[in-house]
Parts: structure tokens; C-alpha cells; sequence
């Protein structure tokens, strides 16, 4: 049970917390993406947040003021904790409880607000003051493969005989990832070495990545989970699903293409995930719903345990996701991030609900925090691909940037945003 | 820095622990392997133990007792925890200076013996009224594929045109494999499904496997470790390898075959993998070092960052591993288990140290009780091969069992013993 659109998604709602009104921010009274945080600069135990305009209310101090004692009493418990795991741990009930209540507690015209006024006062601190973290242990990380654009447009570059296999239709492919090398968005990604094979030479050489890339990912968190051997159905896919964050897959493509047989990509990718601090969560995006990617005629249906008619009515989701690039230079000159591309989640050829059927189907357990990746989201044309690897058509035709300097792979001191 | 063979590897040793000293005992006084147990039947908290012939002894009781006051104290501190991961987290000064006090304890002759009694004795249970555990929190699980004839079996079947790539000698082939699923050895496997291509058919079904297999492997479990961003050089990853256990990668074959293009297998292995509770520390191993694999003529040498003098001189290890089954009729039958195999650690063509060295290579941190697996091991002659995928040429000839079964693959009731 995902809640469809409910009062908490009224676009006219409005915070007694005015920098979540003015239309721009990215943290409405709508929205509401949880966090982990504490002051920085402080020695605090990190705990639980929500972002509501320029702001991060604390849950814990919250809890603590005894402001979560409805239905909403064990999510409010769960935020005394240093992660997410806590709240994942629960289900789509006891999230939606706590929505509401915070919902409730933050509106303009909010009565419990009276009450609760000195509490919700003292646990408001400012964005820009929060040290934040990645927001859950996870415990095991997997990366999908989701986007049909970017398998071949990939594939025609490692593969140019067979750029998309034939399981790619039936078999939402993914692989495992590295939890260790997850870090929060911000954090300074360090240049990989490794083997790399020129065309030209004969024998590898182990040199610095000269093709580092990024790529444009969404990160669905586990909520609930699986024992081992109960595989979950896709029909309730979704009550195992706590909220979505943006992830970079910084991969290094020289490594990549000399490493990845047959086992798949391994040092190209485990020495730095980027994810983003907020979480928001599948209710949030209610209104963000719209039918799952249409198969073009030939292509065959879903496998049943891929498909269920609750899941075909939900749909996937549709999410503008932006690319913007700034390099060293730029950010001497005061230039404004270059935008790279615009993608959609709409093209994902498999639901994360179908990914978490999928992954479960042998009976593989989800645990509370596990994360997986979309895999690239690609479009069908470049203005849509979510990686440089595709942007320059291989490092072939480079972007070019406004101080002048061209990009086919990313270079030091360069900034990438989704 | 490694100890090389010294007084604690004496064979002449014995305990006062009269069942260490029959000569056939897995666990005597020159092994001590760990463990996290607690009495079965009790809602004990799991700690750390250490077997000694057919007993546990206790170290958090140790600890308690004030056994641990001297060189080995953080070791000893270590072992209140529930899992082996603090202990993991110190480095070879601690692990050896715990195995000295432990030796010292336990033998016959020991002098502490004496002051210690009550609290020695105090601490002993027998192993067959412990609960095992899997001895530690294995935040990463990383599969290598070590083996060269392993690699060249499975490349016939599934690449006959290309059975070994061209990135194999260069390479330590790995890859992510779940952490989650990782089970204690005695679990029951649940037979996995999942989506089947079979040749004759067009498209894929979802039907349980019929080629579930087994993989017999070392797994190796990482102390110490490194930052993210800090490779670990060659001739330190020893000092970052706390010790070895077995492990069995249980893979489903059909499976495998079509899902693990492009991206590595996933289904095919992630229902489960079984770890044995005992882990035997580099330390006690140092009586089996043998020079690491010998290269044919005209293979490339490894590169400067798999290489250093000091661990060519270090080398691999020379362990023996059988595998044997049983099954169901066999065990209603009375039936000894039938002997399948026997390989041998020094037929892997990378060492533990060189999978550390290439797995930090690029920057990927490595945490205290993070697993690796070697790969299946396999050597020259069918004899010695590590799954039943080899020893049956793809389940064309098939094994015969003591009960006049034959097997291809695994059967439901089959027992796999390490």
C-alpha cells in the first residue's frame, strides 16, 4: 500500500516557515526528504531531519518533546537514531504516519502549531549550518541497468557486433556495487589509477583513468525487506520501497572496458559512489506518477513475477533529472554551471518495482537501507543521455564548456550536479 | 609483517585439553581458529571463542577473568564483542600477541595453567553444544576468480570460442557478491528459481534451477584495511588479511548462463553463500606457505603493483580441500559421504595478497571483516575440480553416488561438505 496523492500533496499548502513558499525552493511543505545530520562543527551524535525550505527540522528533538505521540509514535522513535535504518525498518503505515503529522505540524494554518511552538522553534537549524551524511547504513548496494537508451548506446561502444543482449528484455539486469566507497554528495572524489589497455599496446600499463565519467542515476532505499528464500511479489514491491535519492556512479571507462569481462565492472566503479543527503520518500513523489515506459511493438511483455496489474496502475515515475558541469576554470571566472543534459526517469525500461521483484525472485534478502541504482538514465537523443561516455560518443565529439574548454571525460578540479 | 613459523606452530606441542591431542582433531593447540558462539538453547549474547579439540573456550570470559592483561590486551578487549570485526580492526602485533597467551594457556606445560584453572576451566564448553554464528559483520563480500583452470573450465562451456580472456593473467578478475546471504555452514539452501533460457526454446522461462552447484573456495577475511582513496602496496596486504575460512559459492547455473551478460552473475549466486564459523588466522597458517603458483614460460609477469620481493618470498599457501556429498537416501542408507574431489590452494593464480593490493589498487576501501572469496579452486586434473560445472563437463557425465545415484547437478537433500 502506497498512498495515492492525499492532503499532504495539496500544491496550496503553505509552511509557517516562509523560505518554503516562494515556488523555488526545493524543500516545499510537499516535499519534506529526510535526512541525517547534526551542527557542524559540534561533536553531536547525528540523528534524523527533514528539510522544510532553508531549514532542517530535528526529529529526535521532536521525539523528545513528545510531539510524535499518535499514530506516528514509532516512526518518532526511530528518529532518535543515527540513520535512517531505523525508520526504513518500519512500513508504508508508519511512514505515512509521520508525513502527515509533520505535514500538520508545519502548515501555516496549523493548529497543533500553537502548542507546539517553543518545541518545533528550538529543533530548526539552517541548512547551511548542518553537516549532513549519508543518510543510512547500507548494508549491500546494487546497481541496475534499467535504461534500454544508455545498454546500447553503451553496448555499441563495448560491443559494437551486439550492442543490446538478448536477456536485456526480460532480465532487469543489474550487478552488486561497493557499500564501503559510498559517500555524500559533496565529498572530494580522488582520481583512480588502475590497468588500462591502449588499442595501440599490446600489454596493459597502470596509469591514472584519462576517461573518468559520471553518471546519472536515481537510488531507490529499501524500507522493510525480505527474509532470506521469500522472494516478495511485485504486487508488494512497493511497501518495500522507503524513497528515492539522486547517485552518481563516477566510473572510470578505460578501466572498465579492459576489466569487465566476464564478471562485470569492478575497480571502474567501487572507488567512489556519490549519493545526495535527502531521501524522498515514494508518498512525496505521488504526484510524480505516470505510466511506466511504453515497449515499443515486438517487444515482449513482462515475465508474470515482472507484472501484476496493481503495478501496471502505478506505473513508474516521471522525474526531470538535470545534469550541470563546472570546471576549476569556470569557478575562477565566476561562471555559472554549464547544464549537460536533461533526462528522464520515465525511460527506464523497468520500474524500481520490477528491480526489487527481480532481486528478490531467487529469494535474495533486502535488508532495511539497502540501496539500488537506476542504472544511467539515458533518453533517446544526446540532449537526454545521462553520461559523458555517451554526451561525446565515446571522448569522439567533446562537450564544449563556456570558459572555452572542452570536456570529453571529466578532468580534476571538475564539479558535476545533479 | 607476518610471523613466520615460531613456537606456537611446535608439533610437538600438546594441551592439557586432552582432545587436541589425538592427531586427528581439526583444532589442535597449533590451529586455534575463532569463532562467535554462545551455548545453544540460551539467550545468551554471542562472543568470541576459540576451539581446542572438541571445546570453545570463552574469551570474553577470559577477558572478564583477567586473562588478558598483558601484550594481548586490546585483543583481549576485542573479544567482548559479538562478532570478530573488533579483533579484525587491530592488526598482526595484536593477533599474535593473543595467539602467544592463547598457546601459552592451553598447553600442557603451562605454568599459567596453574593461577589461571578456575577461570580455564570456567570457560570451556564442548563445540557440539554451541550455536555458531557467521563470525563477523561482513560489510563488503567480493568474489575473485582466481583460478586458472577453474577460469578455463567454466570459459569452454560458456565462451567456446574465447574460454580465457585476454585481461585474465593480467588481472585479478572480481567482483561485488551480496553480503546479505551469506549464511553459517549447517543452513539449509532453499532451491532458488529464477528465469531460464533453455536452448531449444525461444524465450526464457521462470523455473527452479535444474544445475544448482556448489563452488568450493577459501574465503579470506580483511583486518586492518585502508581509507577510501589510500591503496594498500603489495607488500603490506598481508598485514591487512586476518585469516582464512571456507567458503562455498552456491551458483544455479542455468541462471547464470543467461543473465550474466554484460554486467557479471547476480541471481545466479546471490540466493546464498556458506561460510564455515571457524576462522584460522594467517598466523597459524604459517606452517602452509609454499611458493605462490608457477607461472607457464611465456605468461606475463605480474605487474609492479601485484609484485615486491617480499611477497614472492611470502608466497601462496599450500592447503588441501576436499569436497564430498551426500544424499538423502545416502543419509537414510547409512551411507558414508562419497568423496568428489581434492584441490589445492597453490594451484590459484593469484594470491590472497595480490587480490588485496588489486582490489585497493584504484582507492577502494577495504573494512575489518570484509570478505573475499578466492573463486572456485580447481587445478589441472578432473580430480581436483572445485564444482560439479567441471567435474560432470556441464552435467554430460554425471557422478555416481554410493546408492547408485546419479548427479549432474545438486538434488533437494543433498549435503555438500567442505
Amino acid at each position: 500500500m502506497i498512498p495515492s496523492v492525499n492532503e499532504t500533496h495539496d500544491p496550496n499548502l503553505q509552511s509557517w516557515i516562509e523560505s518554503a513558499n516562494d515556488g523555488k525552493t526545493d524543500f516545499p511543505i510537499q516535499n519534506l526528504p529526510y535526512c541525517v545530520f547534526k551542527h557542524e562543527g559540534t561533536k553531536e551524535t547525528p540523528r534524523v531531519g527533514v528539510a522544510i525550505g532553508d531549514r532542517i527540522l530535528d526529529l529526535a528533538a521532536c521525539q523528545r518533546g513528545g510531539l510524535f505521540d499518535g499514530n506516528e509514535k514509532n516512526a518518532g522513535e526511530a528518529c532518535l537514531s543515527a540513520s535512517l535504518n531505523a525508520l526504513m525498518a518500519l512500513g508504508p503505515e508508519d511512514w505515512s504516519a509521520l508525513r502527515k503529522r509533520l505535514s500538520t505540524l508545519l502548515r501555516i494554518d496549523s493548529r497543533d502549531y500553537r502548542s507546539a511552538k517553543t518545541i518545533l522553534a528550538d529543533s530548526l537549524l539552517p541548512i547551511n549550518s548542518a553537516k549532513l551524511y549519508v543518510p543510512a547504513e547500507i548494508g549491500d548496494y546494487t546497481d541496475f541497468y534499467a535504461s534500454i537508451y544508455h545498454a546500447t548506446n553503451v553496448g555499441k561502444m563495448f560491443r559494437p557486433d551486439q550492442p543490446l543482449l538478448p536477456n536485456y528484455k526480460y532480465v532487469p539486469i543489474g550487478y552488486h556495487g561497493r557499500s564501503s566507497s559510498i559517500v555524500q554528495s559533496g565529498t572530494t572524489i580522488v582520481h583512480p589509477s588502475g590497468q588500462i589497455k591502449r588499442e595501440k599496446d599490446e600489454r596493459p600499463i597502470v596509469a591514472e583513468s584519462e576517461q573518468l565519467d559520471y553518471e546519472l542515476e536515481l537510488g531507490c532505499y529499501i524500507g522493510g525487506g525480505n527474509k532470506l528464500s521469500e522472494p516478495i511479489p511485485i504486487a508488494k514491491a512497493e511497501d518495500n520501497m522507503f524513497g528515492l535519492c539522486l547517485l552518481n556512479d563516477w566510473s572510470a571507462r578505460d578501466i572498465q572496458r579492459w576489466e569487465y569481462q566476464p564478471l562485470g565492472p569492478f575497480l571502474a566503479k567501487n572507488f567512489a559512489t556519490t549519493v545526495s543527503p535527502w531521501v524522498v520518500t515514494m508518498e512525496a513523489l505521488a504526484p510524480f506518477r505516470a505510466a511506466a515506459f511504453r515497449r515499443p511493438a515486438g517487444d515482449p511483455k513482462p515475465l508474470p513475477y515482472l507484472s501484476s496489474d496493481e503495478n501496471t496502475k502505478k506505473g513508474g515515475l516521471k522525474i526531470a533529472l538535470d545534469v550541470f558541469i563546472k570546471s576549476k576554470l569556470m569557478r575562477a571566472e565566476w561562471h555559472q554551471p554549464v547544464h549537460l543534459s536533461t533526462s528522464n526517469s520515465s525511460d527506464l525500461y523497468w520500474t524500481f518495482a520490477q528491480m526489487v521483484a527481480h532481486h528478490t525472485g531467487n529469494g535474495c534478502n533486502l535488508r532495511p537501507g539497502d540501496l539500488l541504482g537506476s542504472g544511467t538514465i539515458s533518453g533517446k537523443d544526446k540532449k537526454s543521455f545521462g553520461c559523458l561516455l555517451e554526451l561525446t560518443g565515446g571522448g569522439k565529439s567533446p562537450v564544449k564548456l563556456s570558459s572555452g574548454e572542452l570536456r570529453s571525460f571529466l578532468q580534476d578540479g571538475d564539479e558535476v550536479i545533479f
